[in-house]
C-alpha cells in the first residue's frame, strides 16, 4: 500500500475531494477548480495562499512560513496551501484573500472567466547568509530561495544584487517577469506597487490605460488622436508613406511611441504612479500599426500580395520599442492572425471570449476595416473587408469621433432627438449615431431603401447646424454593404444560415453604445432575436488589458492567432454578386 | 513487423551498422560514431552533411537537395545524410568536407576530442512566394523553412525581412545563434564569412583572437598590458578601487573594454575582417575582472565571506558589454566555479580536457593566483591559493611578462646561459626563466634550499645587467610555497598520495616552456616522473578559444562549474603548517 486516499474538505465551497498522502494541498485544491492564488507560483515565498486548517494534522509552519502568515495576521490554525502536505483527512478554509480576483473585462459587464494572474509580480524575501564555507555566488543563493534554477537575471539586476545595500539579510523585492526573469530588485518598502500600460493602437485613435497588476484595476484611462494622422489618415496611406524611405518608418514610429509616452506621463501625473513602476505594456493594435511601432518595414504590406512580415512575437524590451518605462519593462504585442487579421483582433476575440463559448458565434469589429471572424464549435474563420472610416465618423461632413459632445443615439419623432456623449450640445455625429439617423431616415421616408435622400436639397437634417449629405449617406451604405457581404460569405464558408448564430457579438470604438434593433434594420447585422446579439464596444482595449493581467489570456491569443484561418474575400468569386446585393438598407434576407 | 532492421556499411570508416526502417541515415551516422557535420541541425539546408551512396536505394533528391549537392559539385549519386531515409540495405562512403573539423586547442599540440560547432552558424536559403492564397507572415515562412517554430528574430532581424530587397525569391544568409535566434539576415553574398572573438581577461595581460567561426582556424592574435592596472597592478586593490564608488567600477570596466575593442580594431586592420562580422566572443577571467567587465558592483568580493554576485551567466550582448562588434552579437563568459575559482580556469580545465581523462588528475594555473584542481574520477575539488604576481614576472626587480626579449630559460653553467622569447635581447624575466635561475641556483650553491643567497652581496647575477635580489628570491619562494601547499592539501583531501596522480597539467601564461625538471626540483611540481607532466602554457587562452568554436565545450564548462567543489585553505586549521614546510626549495617528500 504506497497511496492512503485521504479526504479533503473545502470550505466555504463545500466541496469534497479525495487526495493522496504526500499530495500538496494547492494542487488539490487546484484540482478541485478552486481558484487559488498562486500568486509565486508556489514556492512558498508570498503567502498568498494561505488557508485555515480546521481540521486535520497541523504540522508546525517552517521559519519563512510562519513569518508570512504573520504578515497577514492570520492565526496559528493557517498554513500556505503550497507548502501543506496532505497527511490525512483534512478540513481547510480557503480565505477571500487567498483566492484569484476576476478580471472585470468589458465595461458592458458581460462576464469574464479571466483571473488576475500578471506576468509582472512582485516578490519579497531575504537571502540566506554566505559563509567562507558555502560557496555560493549571491544571485545562485536567489535561485535556490525562488526555487528557480534558470531564472534569467539582467546584468542591472545582478549589478544591483553586488551591491552591500541589497545584499543577504536585507529585506528584498525582487520583480520578476513570467516568473522566470528578473526585471529589478530594490529594497522591499510598502506602498511600491507594479503597474503595467494596456494601449489600444488604433489607426485613428489611442486609447491607454494605466492598470495596477496586482488588483488588476484601471489606475486611469487617457486617449488621443492618433499623431501619425498627420502623415495619412488610413493605414494604405500610412504604409504608402513608410514605404517611401526609412525615414518615414522612423517618423511614423515616433509619432506614436511619442503619444504614448504622453498619455503615459498624463496619467502617471493624475495618478502619482511614477513611470518607472510601470513593467509591463500591451499593445493591441492593426498588422501595420504593430509593424509600424516595432519599426519594422512595411513593404511587404504595400506590395501585393500585402505580407506581414511577423505574426506573434515574443516579450520585447519596452526601451526597445521607446517606451518610457522601466528600464526593463517588457512590451507584449497581441499577435496577429496570420498577415491580414491585426492583434487588435484577436484582443478582442479574447476579450469577447469567444473561444469559450460552446456553438456558432459571429465576432464582429468595426472599425475602418470590418473585421469578421466566426466560429463554430472549435473552427474558426476569419476576414477582413475594407468599411472605410465611416463607422469611425470620418470623412462624414458632420462626422467625429465617439468622443464628448458626439451624437451618439438618434431617434425620429418628426425630427430627430439626439443624445450626445457627457451630454454636451451636439458637435458632429459618431457612428452609432449615424446608424440610428439613417434608420430612422429609413422610417421616416427621408430615406430610400437605395440610399437616395428625398426632397430638394439633398439633406438629411440633424440640428440647426448639423445634417447629413447624400455623399455621407452613400459612405456609410458602402461601409455597411461591406460588413454585411463579409458576413454572408463567412456564414456560407461554413454552410450557416443567420439563425442558426447562437450569438452576435458586436465590437467597435464607435459609440458608447449601439442600437441593436436599428443595426438590424438597416442589414449592418444578421437579422436574428436581439437577445443573441450584445455591442461589447472598445474590445481591443478591453483585451489590451485582459492580456496585461493574464497569463492564460496570452496563452489564448496565440492560439487563437495561429488556428484561425482566412479567407480573402478578393479572392472569391461571388462577392462582387453579394457586396452589390447588399448596397440595399433592408434586413437580411429571412431565408439564410 | 513494424521493424525491418537494415544493413548500413559506413566507408571509409569500414563500420557496419543496424538501423530501423524509416530512420534517418544522419542518425545512424552519429549512432556509429561518425563526427558528422550538421551545421544546420538536420534541417536540410546546408549541405555539409552530403555522402556518396555507394549501394542501396538512390531515391531522387528534392529540389533544394539537388541544388545544396550541385553547388557542392558532387555527383548524381550523392545525397544529404540528414534528408536520406533508411528502406533498405546501404553502403555510403562519407566525404571529407562532411565530417566534423577538430580543433586544435593547445599549442603544445596535445590532442583534442573537440570538433568545430560553434554558436553561430551562417545559413543559406531563398524564401518561397507568398500569395493571397497563403496568408502566412514572412518570418513564420521562415521559421517554416528552418524547421524552427520557436525562432527568435530581433526587431531588427524582422526589419531586414521587411525590405522588400530581402524578400521572397531571393537568396538571403541568416547568421543564427545556438541554432534558434537570428542575429541578422543578409543578402547571400560569397565571401562573407563570420567571426569569433575569444578574450583571455587577465589581470595583468590581456590576449585577443580573432577565429574564423567556420574552420576554428586563428586569423589574428594580439595581446596587451590590461589598462586596468593603472588603477591597482593586483585583483584586490582593483576591487577596492570599485567598492569605492560606482564612477570606479565604470573606469574599470570601460578600461578593459576600450582596450579589448582596441585589440579587435588591430587585429581587423592586420586581417582585412571587418569588425562587424564578428558575431560571438568568449571570455575567460577570474572572477572579479568578469564581474568588473559585466559592469556588475564588487561589494561582495570586498567584503568577507568575499562572495561572488554571479557564477554562469547566460549569453549576453555584446553591445551591452560595450564590445564594438556586430550589434547583435553575444559574448558568453566562461562560468566561475561558484564564488572562488574564476572562468579563466574553468576555461583552461576545459582545454585541458581533464574530464574526459580517465583516473586522477592534477590541473595547475600559475598566475597571481595559483589555482588548484585536483580530479579523481569524475569528483572534482578546487582551491586557490594566493602566489602572489612572481610568476607573471611582477614585483621581481627585473622581472617582467612573458614577451619578446624575456629570459624564459636559463641554464647553469659557470654563469647563466639564457634564452630569451623570440631571441632579442634580454630585458628582463619572465615566470619560467625564474623557475630555472633558482634551480640553477641551488645546484650551483648560489642559494641555499632556505632562499638565502650566498656571497656579500646577496644577488644572483644574470647577465651584465640583470640580477635577482634577496627580496626577489624570496617572492618566488613564497609563491612556490603557496602552490605547493595547496597542492598537498588537496591531495589529503581525496587521501592521494602525489605518486597516485595520473598526470599533472600545468597551465599558465609565464613562458613560452616550462622546464619540469626544475620545476619539480624546486618542489613547485610533485615528484612524479616527468612523462606525466605537461606544460599547456596559457589554457585559459586556449579555453576561450574552445568555448568560441564548439558548443559542446561550454556545456562542459557549465557542468564543470557546477559540480567541481571548492575548499578555501583559509578555513582549513593544517594550512599554516603545511605552508611553512613548504617554504623549502626542495624535492616533495617522497613519503606522499
Amino acid at each position: 500500500m504506497t497511496e492512503t486516499p485521504f479526504s479533503v474538505e473545502i470550505l466555504p465551497d463545500n466541496v469534497k475531494v479525495r487526495a493522496r498522502a504526500g499530495e500538496v494541498l494547492a494542487d488539490v485544491l487546484l484540482r478541485a477548480g478552486i481558484p487559488l492564488s498562486l500568486y509565486c507560483h508556489q514556492r512558498g515565498v508570498c503567502g498568498k495562499c494561505a488557508v485555515r486548517v480546521l481540521g486535520g494534522p497541523l504540522p508546525f509552519p517552517a521559519a519563512l512560513e510562519a513569518s508570512l502568515l504573520e504578515k497577514r495576521g492570520l492565526g496559528l490554525d493557517h498554513r500556505l496551501a503550497c507548502l501543506y502536505i496532505i497527511r490525512g483527512d483534512v478540513t481547510v478554509e480557503t480565505l477571500p484573500g487567498s483566492r484569484l480576483e476576476s478580471v472585470a473585462v468589458l465595461d458592458t459587464g458581460l462576464a469574464s472567466a479571466a483571473y488576475v494572474e500578471p506576468a509582472v509580480k512582485k516578490l519579497s524575501l531575504v537571502l540566506e547568509k554566505p559563509s567562507l564555507f558555502s560557496p555560493t555566488a549571491v544571485a545562485d543563493s536567489l535561485k535556490g530561495q525562488l526555487k528557480s534554477p534558470g531564472l534569467g537575471l539582467s546584468l542591472a539586476a545582478l549589478s544591483k544584487l553586488g551591491r552591500s545595500a541589497l545584499g543577504p539579510r536585507r529585506p528584498l523585492a525582487v520583480i520578476l517577469y513570467d516568473d522566470r526573469e528578473v526585471l529589478d530588485i530594490e529594497p522591499d518598502e510598502p506602498g511600491r506597487e507594479v503597474f503595467g500600460l494596456a494601449v489600444d493602437l488604433g489607426t485613428t485613435a489611442i486609447v491607454a490605460e494605466l492598470v495596477d497588476l496586482r488588483t488588476g484595476r484601471i489606475a486611469d484611462r487617457a486617449s488621443a488622436v492618433n499623431a501619425q494622422s498627420s502623415y495619412g489618415a488610413d493605414v494604405v496611406s500610412r504604409i504608402t508613406f513608410a514605404f517611401e524611405n526609412p525615414d518615414n518608418l522612423r517618423r511614423l514610429k515616433s509619432a506614436a511611441v511619442q503619444l504614448i509616452n504622453d498619455l503615459v506621463g498624463t496619467m502617471c501625473r493624475r495618478s502619482g504612479v511614477p513611470r518607472h513602476r510601470i513593467y509591463d505594456a500591451v499593445v493591441a493594435g492593426n498588422t501595420a500599426m504593430n509593424h509600424i511601432l516595432c519599426g519594422v518595414a512595411v513593404d511587404s504590406l504595400a506590395l501585393a500580395p500585402f505580407h506581414a512580415v511577423f505574426s506573434a512575437l515574443p516579450p520585447l524590451p519596452a526601451a526597445e520599442i521607446g517606451f518610457a518605462l522601466h528600464p526593463q519593462a517588457r512590451v507584449y504585442v497581441s499577435p496577429n492572425i496570420k498577415s491580414f487579421v491585426g492583434g487588435d483582433i484577436t484582443a478582442g476575440l479574447v476579450a469577447a471570449d469567444l473561444a469559450a463559448k460552446p456553438g456558432t458565434g459571429l465576432f464582429i469589429d468595426l472599425g475602418t476595416n470590418g473585421e469578421i471572424i466566426l466560429k463554430r464549435n472549435s473552427e474558426f474563420v476569419a476576414t477582413s473587408t475594407a468599411a472605410g472610416p465611416a463607422f469611425e465618423g470620418m470623412n462624414i461632413s458632420c462626422g467625429m469621433l465617439a468622443v464628448p459632445g458626439a451624437i451618439y443615439r438618434a431617434e425620429w419623432d418628426n425630427g430627430f432627438k439626439v443624445r450626445t456623449i457627457d451630454d454636451l450640445p451636439p458637435q458632429g455625429v459618431c457612428g452609432t449615431g449615424l446608424i440610428d439617423i439613417l434608420a430612422g431616415a429609413v422610417t421616416s421616408g427621408l430615406l430610400g431603401r437605395d440610399g437616395r435622400i428625398a426632397g430638394p436639397d439633398k439633406r438629411i437634417r440633424l440640428t440647426e447646424r448639423l445634417s447629413l449629405t447624400q455623399q455621407d449617406v452613400r459612405d456609410v451604405q458602402l461601409a455597411v454593404a461591406a460588413v454585411r457581404s463579409g458576413v454572408r460569405l463567412m456564414l456560407r464558408e461554413f454552410r450557416l444560415g443567420a439563425a442558426e448564430l447562437d450569438r452576435i457579438l458586436v465590437a467597435g470604438a464607435f459609440g458608447s453604445s449601439l442600437d441593436l434593433s436599428n443595426a438590424v434594420a438597416l442589414g449592418l447585422l444578421p437579422d436574428v432575436p436581439l437577445e443573441k446579439i450584445a455591442f461589447i464596444g472598445n474590445a481591443s482595449l478591453a483585451g489590451a488589458r485582459l492580456l496585461l493581467v493574464s497569463r492564460p489570456a496570452r496563452a489564448v491569443a496565440e492560439t487563437l492567432a495561429s488556428k484561425v484561418s482566412h479567407v480573402s474575400l478578393a479572392t472569391r468569386p461571388d462577392f462582387q454578386d453579394e457586396f452589390v446585393r447588399a448596397l440595399e438598407f433592408d434586413r437580411y434576407p429571412k431565408s439564410e
